[in-house]
C-alpha cells in the first residue's frame, strides 16, 4: 500500500485524488493546496489529512509518493523537494515552461536517482497504447508517417493564456510527446501557426491553431494538427502509416448509439467534452503504472527526460513558426 | 449484338431501356406499352421503333430477346408468347400473384426449354453478390443464421395495394428469394404481420409491417424484417452468421461524407430513395448476366423456378400469419 | 453507507463483491458460499467477514442489503429469507426456472412490500439505456419494430446445460426482458429453435440457436436472434425502428484501433469475450441504482415482476417452438 | 451532340474514349496516338475513325472538342493547335512540368478566349464535390483547417520517375489543386520530403513521401500527406474543419461487406486499386461538365489557370523542401 501526498486540489487534482483512493494498492494520506478550502474538501471527502504546508505533507510518515497537480510554476520546486525527502514523484505535465529551469531541476536531483514520472496521460490511453504496441510488434512494418489530430473543445479562459506558455508548450506538448512515443527521436521541426478562433488569444500573443511537420531520426514524418476549438467535442486521433498498412486510433464516443432518420444516418452523439472524461481510463492506467514502478523500481514509461524532450520540441516549433525555417535538432 | 423488345415503358421500363441502350452488346429494337405515349417517348429518346402491338414487336426480325417490365397481370401471357416465338425472356418479378397461373405458364412453355430469367435484381447487387460468393467460398464456415432487413422508404399509393398481392407477394418476394439464394431450400415458415403505418393499407386488407422466421433444409434459420415506411431511405441489409463468424452487407450511402458538429458526430446523409437509385449497379449487372446467358446458353442465376419458389414462400408466410401456425413445406 | 451480505462467491459473485467494495455508498460486510474457500477468499481480499451460514450473514447488524449471486436453485429461498429478515435484495437473474416456484416465492413475501431487484444488467448498459431513453423521449416516434441480437461467444460446459433451464430460460431471458424494457408488454410469441452447434447440447435436450418473433400490446413487433457460439466474441446489439427512423446500439470494441493492410481495411479486434467484460459499466450502474433505491425507497427499474414476466416469455417461446403455434399471452 | 477527337489512346485515354462513347451528348469521332495500334484498337472498338496525324484529327468536320490524354510533354503543343483550330479542349493534368512553357502556351492562346479545361478529376468526385458544396453552403462555418491524405497504391515504374517532374508536380499536383478548390488562394508553403519506400526513386533524384503545410489567403491552414505506396489500396481522403465542426470525405470501398470472425471485426476489403476504379464516377462527371460548358459557354470548374496555379504550388513545395524555408507566394 503506497501512501500518497497530493499537491494541488483543483479539478484535475480532485480526479487524481479519487483515483488514488479507489486504487487497491494506494492510499491518499495527505493533500495540500494553496487554497486551503480545496484541500479541505478533498481531505474530508476521501478521509485524508489536510496538510497546512508542503513540508507537513512531505513529513507525514506514511507518505512514500507525491502526486503534483498544482500550477505549472510550482512543479520544479515541488519535484525537487519531494525527491530530496525521498519520495517517488508523479507530476502533471509540463515540468516547466522554461527549459533552463527544467535542466536546473534535473541537476539538483539527478544524483539521487529519483523516480520521477511525468503525467503524459495519453501514453496510457488503451487505444493509443494498443496502437503503439502493435506498431512495435511490427503489424504494419517500418513506420513511415504519423498524423496526430488534437483539438480542444473550447479556448481556455483569457487569463490562462498569458501564463500558459502558449499553444505549443501548453497544449501541443502532449502531441510532441506522442510523436516521440510513436516515432522516436525527432530531428527536424517545421511549424505554422494561425489566429482563427479567439481574438483574446491573439491579444495575449499566442496562436489558436497550428500545423506542425517533423522528421524523426528513423526517417518517419510526423504531422500534428491543433485547434483551440472543436464544435463536436475533444478530438483526439492518431494515424500511423507504414510499409504494411495503417493503424488508426479513433475518437471514443460516449455510447454506441447511432441515430437514423429524416436527414441523417449513422449519427452519433458529440465526443466527450474534455480530458477528464476522455482520458478517464488513461488516468487510472497511468496511476497504476506509477504504483507498479514504485513497487518494483522499474523506470516509468514517461520519465523526467520525456518532459524535457517534449518541451524542447515545443520550443523548436515556436522557433520555426517565428523564423519560417525548419529547425534542426542536434 | 442482342436485339431487345421492351414491354412496359413506365418508370422501371425506361430505366431498363437506358441500360439496354448503354450496353455494348445490346440494342433496343422495339418497345411497346399499352399507353402509347410512354412507348413513343422511349422510342424517340433512344432511337428504337415504337411497336403498335406485342405481336408487332415480337415479329421484328432483329428482336432476339424480350424484357418484360409491364404490369404483373400481363407477365404470364407475355412470357408465353415471347417464348413461343423463340425469344429469350427477362421478366420483372413476380411471375404472377397466383401460383396456379404460374404453373400453367410453365406447363405451356416447359417443352420449349426456354431461357426465362426473373428480375431478382438483388442477386446482382455487388455487395449482396460478394457476400454470397464469400459464404459459398467458406469464409464463415457452415451457415447458421441469416437476418434480412428490407424497408421501403414510403407506402405505395392506395390504388396500388389492392392489386399488389399484398406485402408478402409484392415486397417481401425479393427477401424470400434472397433467403433461398443464401440459405437454399426453405422447409418451414412462421410469419407475423402488423398494421402500424398506413390505415389505407389496412383498409385494403393488407399489412404494412412483418417479421418472418424460416428454417432451411440445411438447418439454418432465416429472419426477415419488413416495413412499408422508413424515414431515412430504402433500408436494405443482410447479415449472415456461421460457425466461423459473420458477413454483413450494409446500406449504401450516396457519398462518403460525414458531418461532425454541435450535437452530432459521424452523421451521413439519408440513403438512396428507392430501388432505381439503390440498385442501379445491380440492374446493369442483371442485364449483363442475361445477355451472357443468351450468348452462351448458360442457365440464368434466377430462372422461372426461382420466381415460382419465392411466390410459394410468400403464400406460406400469408398462411402462417393467418393461421398462427408454422407452415411446413414439402 | 449500505452494508451488504453477498451470497455466492463464484466468478460473478467476486465481481459484484469488488463493485460493492469500490462503491462510495456501500460496504461489503459479510459473504457466504457453500464452498467455504470461495467465501474466504473474497472476505480476505476485501476485508469482509466470512459467514459460516446464510443465517449468520443475515444476522450481522450492519447488513441491510443482500446480493444473491449463488446458483439459480437457491434464489427463491434466499430471497424469501432475506426479505423476511428485513433486507433489501438484489438477485441475479433468473428468479427460478419454474414459474410456480416464482409465484410461491412472491406469495410468501408480497405482504412485506419488499425491495427486490433483479439483476437484468443490460437495462443498465449505458448504450442500451441511452437508446431506451431516447426512444421514450420520442426521437424516432412510435416504436414499430425491435431487433435484438444476442450471441454468446461459446457454448456452456456440458454439465451446465442440463440444469440451465434451456436456452430460452437461461440465455434468452435477458432478451425477453429487453423486449419488455423497450416495447412494453408482450401479447404473442412465435419461436423456432435449432441444433446447429454443439451435439452435447442436443443430447441434453436443449437447442443452441433460436429465432423468436413477438408482438407487443402496443402493436410493435420484436425479433430476437440467439446463438450459443460466436467466433468474434459476445455479440450484443439492439435496433429499434419507429415512424421517424431508427436507433441502433452497437457492440463495444475493446479499443478504437483499426487496422488497414494487405487484404483488409477498417478491421477491429474481436469483441469483449463475455458478460463480465462487456457489461462492466452496466454492473456498476446496476449496483448504483439498487443503492439509490435502498436509500430513497424508489422502486427498482427491474423488480421481482420483471423476473417473473421474462420467465413467462421464455416458457411461451418454448411452448411455441414445441407446438409450432403462435402463443397468445392473456 | 459534341464530336470529339481523342489524343492519346493509352490506359487513361481508352477510359476517356469509353466515357465519350457512352455519353448521350457526345460522339467519339477520331482518335490518334503516336503508337498507331493503340489508336486503331480504340477506333475499332468504338466505331471511331483512326487519324494518321494530329492535323487530320483536328481537320475532321464533326470534331468540335479535343480530349488530350497523351504524354505530358505533348500537352502545350496540342492545347495550342487545338485552340487555334477553334476547338474546345479538355486536357489531362498537368499542363506541363515547366511553368515557363505553361505561360508561353497561355500567351499564345489567350487572345482566342479559349475553352480549356484541366482534368482535375477529383473536383468531380461525388463525395469531394459534396464536401465542397456543403462547405460553401456554410455547414461548418468559416474554414479553418484542411487535411488531405493522398497515397498511391504502389510506386511508379522506375523509368517513369525521371520524366515525371517529381512527386510534387506529378502526384501531389492533384492535392495542391484540391487545396485551392477548398481553401482558395494559397500564400505560404512549407514542405518536407523523405525517401522511405523505393531506392529507385531516390536514385532518380525524387522523394517518395512528403508532408506539406500551407496557409491560405483566408487564413486557413492546409496539410497534405503523400506516399508512393499504400498496402491497402489507393488512399484518398479529405477532412475540412471549421468553426462549426468538421466534414470528412472518406475512402470508397468496393462493396459494403464487413467480415467478422476469429481475430477480426468490421473488416472490409482493400480499397480500389487506383485512379481508374476509384474515380470512375468522377471521370464521367468531369466529361459531363465539360460537355455542358461547350454547350452553354460557361467557364469550366477547372480552367487553364487552375493548371498553372497547381504547378506553382508544386514548385513552391519543392523550393521549400530544398531550402528548409517557408515559401511565400505573392
Amino acid at each position: 500500500m503506497i501512501g500518497f501526498a497530493l499537491f494541488g486540489c483543483g479539478r484535475i487534482g480532485r480526479m487524481h485524488a479519487r483515483n488514488i483512493h479507489a486504487h487497491p494498492g494506494a492510499e491518499l494520506v495527505a493533500c495540500y493546496d494553496v487554497a486551503g478550502p480545496a484541500a479541505a474538501a478533498v481531505a474530508a471527502d476521501l478521509g485524508a489529512s489536510e496538510a497546512q504546508s508542503v513540508d507537513e505533507a512531505l513529513a507525514h510518515p506514511r507518505v512514500q509518493a507525491v502526486f503534483i497537480a498544482s500550477s505549472t510554476n510550482t512543479h520544479v520546486d515541488l519535484i525537487a523537494r519531494s525527491v530530496q525527502t525521498g519520495k517517488a514523484v508523479l507530476c502533471e505535465k509540463p515540468v516547466d515552461l522554461d527549459i533552463a529551469r527544467v535542466d536546473a531541476c534535473w541537476q539538483a536531483i539527478a544524483g539521487l536517482h529519483p523516480l520521477v514520472m511525468l503525467g503524459f496521460n495519453r501514453r496510457f490511453d488503451p487505444s493509443f497504447c494498443a496502437l503503439r504496441d502493435r506498431l512495435a510488434a511490427g503489424e504494419i512494418g517500418r513506420l513511415e508517417q504519423v498524423v496526430i489530430t488534437s483539438r480542444d473543445p473550447a479556448p481556455p479562459p483569457p487569463g490562462y493564456v498569458a501564463s500558459s506558455g502558449g499553444l505549443f508548450r501548453d497544449m501541443a506538448i502532449h502531441d510532441f510527446d506522442m510523436a516521440r512515443y510513436l516515432a522516436g527521436e525527432i530531428v527536424e521541426v517545421q511549424a505554422m501557426g494561425a489566429n482563427l478562433i479567439d481574438p483574446g488569444i491573439e491579444a495575449a500573443g499566442d496562436i489558436d491553431a497550428a500545423m506542425v511537420v517533423m522528421r524523426a531520426a528513423s526517417g518517419a514524418l510526423v504531422h500534428i494538427s491543433n485547434s483551440r476549438r472543436c464544435a463536436y467535442g475533444y478530438d483526439q486521433r492518431i494515424e500511423a502509416f507504414g510499409a504494411g498498412g495503417m493503424l488508426q486510433a479513433h475518437n471514443q464516443h460516449p455510447t454506441t448509439v447511432e441515430s437514423w432518420g429524416h436527414g441523417r444516418t449513422r449519427a452519433m452523439d458529440p465526443l466527450q467534452d474534455f480530458f477528464i472524461a476522455r482520458y478517464a481510463d488513461a488516468y487510472r492506467a497511468e496511476l497504476d503504472h506509477f504504483i507498479a514502478c514504485v513497487n518494483t523500481g522499474a523506470a516509468p514509461l514517461a520519465g523526467f527526460a520525456e518532459g524535457r524532450e517534449a518541451l524542447r520540441l515545443a520550443d523548436a516549433a515556436l522557433d520555426s513558426m517565428r523564423s519560417g525555417r525548419a529547425v534542426r535538432l542536434a
